[in-house]
C-alpha cells in the first residue's frame, strides 16, 4: 500500500458543500476541504450556538457558518445551495436529521457516524433523498473544533455504507469525495459495517475495560500498594490504554451495535471457556500450537506480514 | 519515584557470584555487575556447552566461565568459592537443580524465574540451603547472550519470593544485591506473586491471544479481504500485540502458573458474563459509570495519576 501523496488528490467532485455540526471532525472536513478540495469550491459549515459560529468565523473555517440552534430548523437553511450535506453531528442527531430534511432535495447527502444502524435505518425511511453512508476512520479522542486539523482524514480508511447495491454511480460520488481529502474507501454493507467493528473495536473496547476491572482486586490491590514501583508491564499497559476513554462516545456506540456486540462477546464467552479448559489441562505442545495460531491470526487482522513477531 | 541514578548504587554485597546460565538475563547479570557491582567483585558463568562458552570468553562476559553440560554436573564446580549463586536456567531446570546443590553449601542462593510454584516447592524441600527467590521483570523478548545488556535492570522491579519470613537478614542480603544493579525491590510471598502476575501479565497475555483468534472470523476477514488498508486501528493493535510471541518462554509460564491463571479466568468469564447482560440492556447511565470505575482501575493498575485520560 503507498501513501496517498498529497499532489496526487483529484478535487472534490462537488461545488458547494454543507458540513452539519463542526466539532473535531466536522471542522477538520472544512479545513481539509479547504486544503485539498480545490479551487471554487464552497465550504459552509452550520453550527448551533452564534458563540461556535463567531469561533469558526474568526478562524476562517468556512466559506459561510449558519447557526441552526434546533434539528428541525435544519428544513429553514437553504439546503438546494449545496449539491453535498455532510452531517458530523452524533449518530442520534443523524438519524433525526433523516426525518427533517425537507423532501426530495436534489444533492447527495452522507454522513460520519461510527455505527450504521439506527442512521442506514433513518435513511432507509427516506427514498426520496440521495443519500449514501460513510464512516471516515479516524482518531477522535480530541473533541470540539479547536482540535481539527487539515489533514486528520489523509492515508485513513473510510468505509462507505451504500443503502442498497443499486447506488452504485451515487457511492462513486461520495467515494470521490472522500478520496479528494486523501481517504483511501470501501465498501460494506450497515450490518456487515457494525457486525465487523464490533470484533475489531467496539468489543476490543468493552475487553479492555473488563481487563482493567478484572484484575482490580484485593490480592494485586494489595501488591500494588506494597510495591515501589507500578508491577505492570507494557503488555498490560498497552491492553488496558483504551479503557475509559471518552465515555460519552463509546456510551452511544456500545447502544447503537448492542445486538452483534451481545452476540460477539458471548462468542468470546465460549472460546474463554475452551482456553479455560486448555490452562487446567494443557500440555506444552497444545500451548506451542496456540500460541502460533493466535500470532497468525494477529498478523492476519493488523496487516503486518504473516511471521511478524511484533516486539 | 525517582529513577535509580548510576552514582548512588552501593556496591553488591558479596565477593564472589557465579551465574549459572548465560543467556540473555544471566549474561546480561553478569555485564550489570561487572559495570555497577564495585571493586572487587568476582562474576563468574556456567553454560552447558564448549561454544557458548568460548563465545562468551572471546567478548570477556564473565571472569570465568565454566562449562556444565549436564545438570547433574553442577555438584562437580567448586560452589564453595562463591557467597551468592544466581540460577538463570528456565524454571523447570531451577526446580531439577535445587535438588542437585551440595548439602549445607555456605552461599546465598538465588534464581531469576518468571513463575515461583516448582521453584519455590523445589527449596522449601532444602532446608539445608539458604535460598532467597527473585523474579527481576525486565522484558525478554531476546534470547541468548547475544542480546544481553548492562542496563537491563536499571530502574525496572525485582519481586523477592523468601521461602518463609524468618529469612528477614538472608532476605536484605539478596535485596541489597539487586540493588547494586539499579533494581528496585519488593516482597511477596510465592504464592502471591503468582495470583497478582496471573491477573497483570500471564492472563493479559492469553486474552491478547483469543482476542485475536475470536476476532478472525469469516465477516472480519472478507472485510478485511476487501480493505485497501488495515481496518484495525491503534486500540486492537495495541491490545493483541503480545499475542503469540515467545512461545516457549510463554507456554513454560502458563503450565507453572495453570491453577491461578484458571481461577482468574473464570473470574473473567463470570464478569463477562454480567457485561453482556449490560451489553444488552444497559442505558448511558450504565456505560458512563462503568467507563469510570474501568478508567480509574486502569490508572490505579499501571501507576497513572486518577484522572489521567492516557489518549
Amino acid at each position: 500500500m503507498s501513501a496517498t501523496n498529497d499532489e496526487s488528490l483529484q478535487p472534490a467532485p462537488f461545488r458547494s458543500i454543507l458540513i452539519f455540526g463542526m466539532g473535531m471532525m466536522g471542522a477538520s472536513l472544512a479545513q481539509a476541504l479547504r486544503k485539498h478540495g480545490g479551487p471554487g469550491l464552497r465550504v459552509d459549515g452550520a453550527v448551533r450556538s452564534e458563540s461556535s459560529a463567531a469561533f469558526l468565523r474568526g478562524h476562517n473555517q468556512a466559506d459561510q457558518v449558519l447557526v441552526c440552534p434546533r434539528e428541525a430548523q435544519i428544513a429553514d437553511l437553504d439546503l438546494g445551495a449545496y449539491d453535498l450535506i455532510v452531517l458530523g453531528t452524533p449518530v442520534k442527531s443523524v438519524e433525526r436529521l433523516a426525518a427533517l430534511i425537507p423532501a426530495d432535495h436534489p444533492g447527495i447527502i452522507t454522513d460520519m457516524s461510527s455505527t450504521r444502524r439506527e442512521v442506514q435505518a433513518a435513511f432507509a425511511g427516506r427514498p426520496d433523498l440521495k443519500f449514501v453512508g460513510s464512516h471516515p476512520m479516524c482518531g477522535s479522542e480530541n473533541r470540539g473544533p479547536t482540535a481539527a486539523r487539515p489533514d486528520l482524514f489523509l492515508n485513513r480508511l473510510c468505509i462507505l455504507t451504500p443503502l442498497d447495491d443499486g447506488e452504485a454511480i451515487l457511492t462513486q460520488r461520495v467515494r470521490s469525495f472522500w478520496e479528494s481529502i486523501g481517504m483511501r474507501t470501501f465498501e460494506l454493507s450497515g450490518p456487515r459495517h457494525d457486525e465487523v467493528l464490533s470484533y475489531l473495536s467496539h468489543g476490543p473496547h468493552l475487553l479492555a475495560g473488563l481487563l482493567a476491572l478484572w484484575a482490580h482486586n484485593e490480592p494485586v490491590d494489595t501488591a500494588i500498594a506494597a510495591a515501589p514501583m507500578p508491577i505492570t508491564g507494557g503488555g498490560f499497559k498497552d491492553m488496558a490504554r483504551i479503557a475509559g476513554s471518552n465515555p460519552e462516545m463509546w456510551t452511544d456506540i456500545l447502544i447503537s451495535n448492542r445486538d452483534f456486540l451481545a452476540t460477539g462477546l458471548k462468542e468470546f464467552q465460549s472460546q474463554l471457556a475452551e482456553l479455560i479448559q486448555q490452562v487446567e489441562t494443557g500440555a506444552s505442545e497444545d500451548w506451542l500450537a496456540w500460541f502460533d495460531r493466535a500470532r497468525d491470526a494477529r498478523n492476519l487482522l493488523c496487516g503486518y506480514p504473516r511471521e511478524s513477531e511484533q516486539k
